[in-house]
């Protein structure tokens, strides 16, 4: 009995930003359609194009605060000890149409509220708490510049200005910015579609009944977390077992209603690991990569099928979240023409040694944690790609890029945020319970 | 004509500290039900109690690679110029029961597959890469440790384990740790309903027509959107004139749907700053504070109606803005028993001098750019309260705590990430076009 062919290693593996650059130029880019969405449903959504101010914002000079509207060079010299008195000729409030109230001249003032035109004649607001009104006449006891209190027509946005570009993941403040404008419905990028298909005998979906031997399937579940997480569509394709024919036709079947296909294990070189092979078995599929400089997530395999791209992750939960990291959210970027998702980093200082295997992409779960010293970044020693609980009990992850041997113990080093700073240092079982077991090795 | 009572300044300004112990300390705290929800739509949701494991995970020690099978001891000395040889008396896949096949003993190996239970009489794994098949016999060319290549029974978890706690926000790790014990539901705090009503005769709904002198409803879209991003359901209450009895009217017959309520418009103290007084007038309600030390967003106040708190904010989106993440986000983490969600922070070096009114926190907006000298941070010039430009063209807040007197060119302060970080000197148009109308004064 020969050695079977599919048990040697991987070949040729291959950098991250290789295999992004031979995917995105096999990749027919076509934007996704643009659907028109109303502002409550347009957060976390990437506006299609650039967004043009049709008007001046505010489109008149209008009051900050509530006070007394000036002319502010009236207003030199005034002061607690020596309050200048001027008549108040009228009173606006917000709602009113600029010019309702006739021209203040010098020696006059008027009432105004918040968000009311500016009168003409005036420059500038005297807050009420600077001032004493007697009947008619009011005392201003400070004096204003010109302009003080005072928004000014254009000031917030430009009547043409670009407001925000094509693009943009919306934010709370992009909404607001809409909606200053008088839009209710926008323009934005249909969301993409993204299914994932697991692939496993052994595998059970959750909810099911484990039989002794069987494993839940606790990838699958992730990786829709992170699609849903990252604004797009997530698409449940189930799970096939191990056999070419039922995973060729699962992936047959689903591509056309997806923009971007997962699986998840057997993505290795296995006798088992078939998924890459049935993708190649598929009329209309480029092999763009099978092995990749990740740890974990070295199995990882890239496909493009009819012009959609195809992910074969393993069937470890931390090894795929890197292939999503590393290789599917600049993906996703990519075919929405929209700017990366923002992520959280700290600085911290590390208090223990960490190596890499120059030419790969490591990373690393760690324990950021404010010490005595501030940040402190305690790598964790447990790293199978296969322990969920590495992500639960971490809050970070430290990504030792392909140029690196390693960092030094007190180095300064960049922490990707996954979790919130604990204010003591974590309890030693977190960080070495598993390690007596586990000395090393090469688990990707 | 007396100076109307209600123009006077706000009494007595409070901290926020003091200002959400006195709200909490009202607030009666009845957790919102648990209610069941499926792991599809658990992301971001509040963990109602403690997850224990209810069995090891894995439930059995089993291959994270695929290789041979072997006892660690037997393999010692093996090397590629001297590989040991071994029988191969089995094969064991992925599914297989434990103790399918026989005791593997001294001289034998079994080919064994990724998640594969271990074979009884081997402890550990030689990765296929570092052997030679020859029909009955595999060579092998490393030593391996006992347990490499191993995931044992309990690694990821253990049986009785607490693997989140209550309180946790759902992330897509956590929600694999969740599959990996076979649960497809969990318990989940019900989501906080809040309602948005805006006040104000001037302001008109988005896509309203808009006559000279009104204005587009901007803030309330954007409480809403950080509603929906806090994870909490929006409702959308409307906008009413500036109308005593219409203000009372509105929240008299909203309270009951929403567990807290917020208004946007005249929260200050001027005459048609009538929202704090309607909401004082509704039988039922306690004042907790009306003027708060936070800038922007001073005139904020804080009430609670039948138990539930409300919170009358500016009509400026900005100020409205400041006092959602000083006081809402907290009563939300308070009222749903959660952590606080994380926020993303960087630390960089300030470009220009900032200070700071002691006992105020001051929320200022800036620009964070990646410079010569690592990140530098750039303080927007303009800081109206009214403007939504600042936050679309910065893309963070650097807050001062009451404490601070300010920061000095140079200093290294954090900052609260809003938006990804510019590779290069924001021009100078964004920092300083309205510098020249709005040379400081004292919006709130």
């Amino acid at each position: 009995m020969a050695e079977p062919e599919t048990m040697k290693g991987f070949h040729s593996l291959v950098t991250v930003s290789i295999v992004l650059e031979k995917l995105f130029e096999i990749l027919p880019h076509p934007k996704p359609e643009v659907e028109e969405c109303g502002l409550s449903e347009a957060l976390n959504r990437v506006l299609a194009e650039d967004l043009v101010c049709p008007f001046d914002v505010p489109q008149f000079d209008r009051s900050a605060v509530d006070g007394y509207a000036i002319k502010a060079v009236d207003t030199i010299s005034s002061s607690p000890t020596n309050p200048l008195e001027f008549r108040v000729v009228g009173k606006v409030i917000a709602g009113s149409k600029p010019g309702e109230i006739g021209e203040v001249i010098r020696g006059e003032s008027a009432l105004i509220f918040t968000g009311a035109p500016m009168p003409s004649g005036t420059d500038s607001v005297v807050m009420v708490e600077h001032c004493d009104r007697i009947d008619g006449v009011v005392r201003i006891r400070h004096q204003v510049h010109p302009l003080q209190n005072v928004s000014r027509k254009g000031e917030d946005f430009r009547e043409n200005e670009t407001m925000i570009t094509a693009g943009t993941i919306l934010k709370p403040w992009h909404i607001s910015a809409i909606a200053s404008v008088g839009r209710s419905i926008i323009g934005v990028r249909r969301k993409l579609h993204i299914g994932v298909l697991s692939t496993g005998s052994e595998i059970v979906e959750p909810g099911g009944i484990l039989r002794l031997g069987q494993v839940a399937n606790s990838t699958k579940p992730l990786l829709l977390a992170f699609i849903n997480q990252r604004g797009c569509k997530e698409i449940d394709l189930g799970t096939v077992p191990d056999n070419l024919d039922d995973i060729s036709a699962s992936i047959a079947k689903s591509w056309q209603e997806c923009d971007i296909i997962l699986t998840t294990g057997g993505s290795s070189v296995g006798e088992k690991d078939l998924v890459f092979k049935a993708i190649s078995n598929i009329s209309g599929s480029t092999s763009v990569a099978h092995g990749v400089r990740i740890r974990p997530g070295r199995p990882t395999g890239v496909s493009v099928l009819n012009g959609k791209p195809v992910f074969t992750l393993s069937g470890f939960p931390v090894a795929a979240m890197t292939a999503f990291q590393a290789l599917i959210a600049p993906t996703i970027s990519y075919l929405l023409n929209a700017e990366e998702e923002l992520v959280p980093w700290v600085t911290g200082v590390l208090t223990r040694r960490i190596s890499n295997e120059t030419g790969n992409r490591s990373y690393v779960r760690v324990r950021v944690f404010s010490g005595a010293n501030g940040l402190e970044v305690d790598p964790l020693i447990l790293t199978g790609s296969g322990l969920i609980s590495t992500l639960t009990k971490s809050n970070g992850l430290l990504v030792l890029n392909e140029s690196l041997e390693g960092y030094d113990e007190g180095e300064k080093v960049e922490v990707m945020l996954t979790g919130n700073i604990s204010t003591r240092r974590p309890p030693d079982e977190i960080l070495s319970s598993v390690n007596s077991f586990f000395p090393g090795g090469s688990r990707s």
